[in-house]
């Protein structure tokens, strides 16, 4: 009845995530004074006078973004909130709110529920937010999770993907790849239960990459080290999608490029002997791998001695002038164009 | 691996929409000076200093909200805006911005998209609100919306549920039940298309029953209305579930009963016309339709005049103590007991 047959069909995996997002969205105008900054960055910046509001909002779908065979949906409920609130902290912004909206179909029984909104409540206390809203709904297959985080921070503070300016350092915090290779160990895991139910994993090998697939946390802490450091980057984005997406939308909306070492990109111990293990090549697990959550920014040099001590951060690059291009210098020192290769939650399907 | 076989097994429906989001969400504290109303209202208001920020959610399932047989894309990407905005101006707020999810399987091409998001376009234009964000993935079956709606008020203009005080009019904005019966119609309307699709339906008799249905409207002109005529309301919520439902939830949460006048009910000739052809009570229809998407607000005594030649409101009864309880007076001028049985998303399935 809505379909005309004969219509042209456009695949949306040929256009990914974020092209549909940009091709749906692209007639909309910005029609109120209190928008300061729509879609296009980790989360719209809302002005409302003494203060910006922080809003960003996440979607996860069973069977897509998450696997409950071994996901227990008390980490799920703590994860879902924790994603959000990396996006937030990726503004700078103090995250203060969250609204949860849950579809379930009827395979869950309440007790299920109240794990998955364990975790939610475990993750709100530790973060300091407030759930202030939400909506509960039947779905005809799975579980979905929508939350939308809100936030707060004043003005001069905000840090958008756009600021980013040539000789600006490019500091990633913590470590990346370990929560990939954390969904390796446990895709590994459900293959082998599935053929021997009796079999007892031994995971001590892998207690780091699984937690941080499993149960990963936000980088607030990072938000106000920054203030302690007085430091404010010039831009900041969160890992979600893997280094080299992130890089590339950062570079992108900077309208800037970069040298990024592959030598200087933090690992963890148990990141490389786990990619040795499945013989896999652990710079491509950090450039592509995602589920990271640590912040990726840009900082000037004159901000270098603030953070140069401090074992939250890791330089890993330089910003160029947009026409040099964004490139990984190799340990060989061969300069390869970087490629987004992250994670598509349209393409996956 | 989660879930152990011998756990109690409560099921969803047996708490209902509310009582489930009671249940969840019961130890969740405010922890926050700028959450100044959270879950229990039409939407939650966060103080951030100069204005009072609100902030809305809600969630559409293919299947269980919408039907894509009769709905066309177009209309429920309006509608999905349509009926987030209606709990902001619930709070006699003014409704700025709007985040969308959406979740797609395959089965939907780019060019159906396109109509769901054109459909979201003129509401934001209709509307005076920018889309600030978003998130978009694919499902493992059919088509899921989700939508935050966030808006500002000056402080001292907000209502909430619980204002309403014995002897305050009991009022409703427009006409009920035309969107249920539209309904009612377009179900019939597809059953008589899977007998005979070469069947052409007459519609004429229901166009603004079925327009109310497919493409309701928010009333954003009421608030700015109260503000013209300086009337602000002692309570208000929107209608989405039907009118017993709401009026029973101000009730509550204002702690009165209320006396509502069946004659006074306001309803569309269509609705009165279509309840006979259908034979149906019309009065059943406006108190447990749903859908509708006006406003029930309690006012002053003393406001009654400055609303009383207004064609927008209904005088329908008058706030009691609460333990006169919530009555019905019928036509036949006999009390009885108010029920709620709107729509239950969640034991519709």
């Amino acid at each position: 009845m809505i379909q005309d047959k004969n219509e042209q069909r456009t695949q949306l995996s040929d256009l990914g995530e974020f092209g549909l997002i940009d091709h749906l969205t692209k007639n909309f105008s910005i029609k109120n004074k209190t928008t300061i900054k729509s879609i296009g960055d980790d989360a719209a910046v809302l002005d409302f006078k003494d203060k910006q509001v922080v809003v960003s909002t996440d979607l996860l779908v069973e069977g897509i973004h998450f696997d409950l065979s071994y996901m227990p949906l008390k980490h799920l409920g703590y994860k879902a909130v924790v994603v959000n609130l990396s996006d937030v902290y990726a503004m700078n912004a103090n995250a203060s709110q969250i609204t949860v909206s849950i579809a379930v179909s009827n395979r869950f029984p309440l007790e299920a529920l109240e794990e998955l909104y364990a975790g939610i409540e475990t993750a709100s206390k530790i973060y300091n937010i407030d759930v202030v809203g939400g909506d509960t709904t039947s779905s005809t297959s799975g579980l979905l999770i929508s939350i939308t985080a809100i936030g707060n921070i004043n003005r001069s503070d905000t840090v958008y993907r756009n600021g980013a300016k040539p000789n600006d350092l490019l500091v990633v915090t913590g470590d990346i790849g370990a929560a990939y290779m954390g969904l390796q160990v446990l895709e590994r895991e459900k293959q082998v239960f599935n053929v021997n139910p009796n079999n007892q994993p031994d995971l001590d090998a892998y207690t780091y990459i699984i937690e941080r697939q499993l149960k990963p946390e936000a980088r607030r802490d990072i938000v106000s080290l920054l203030k302690d450091l007085k430091v404010k980057p010039t831009a900041m984005i969160d890992i979600s999608d893997g280094l080299s997406s992130e890089v590339l939308h950062l570079c992108k909306h900077s309208e800037v490029g970069c040298d990024l070492y592959e030598n200087k990109i933090p690992l963890d111990p148990q990141v490389i002997s786990t990619c040795e293990e499945f013989k896999i090549d652990s710079t491509t697990i950090a450039l592509n791998g995602g589920e990271d959550y640590e912040l990726l920014m840009t900082i000037r040099q004159e901000d270098y001695p603030k953070i140069k001590a401090n074992p939250n951060f890791t330089v890993i690059g330089y910003i160029k002038q947009a026409k040099e291009g964004a490139h990984l210098i190799t340990r060989e020192n061969t300069k390869i164009p970087i490629k987004a290769q992250g994670w598509n939650g349209l393409k996956n399907q």
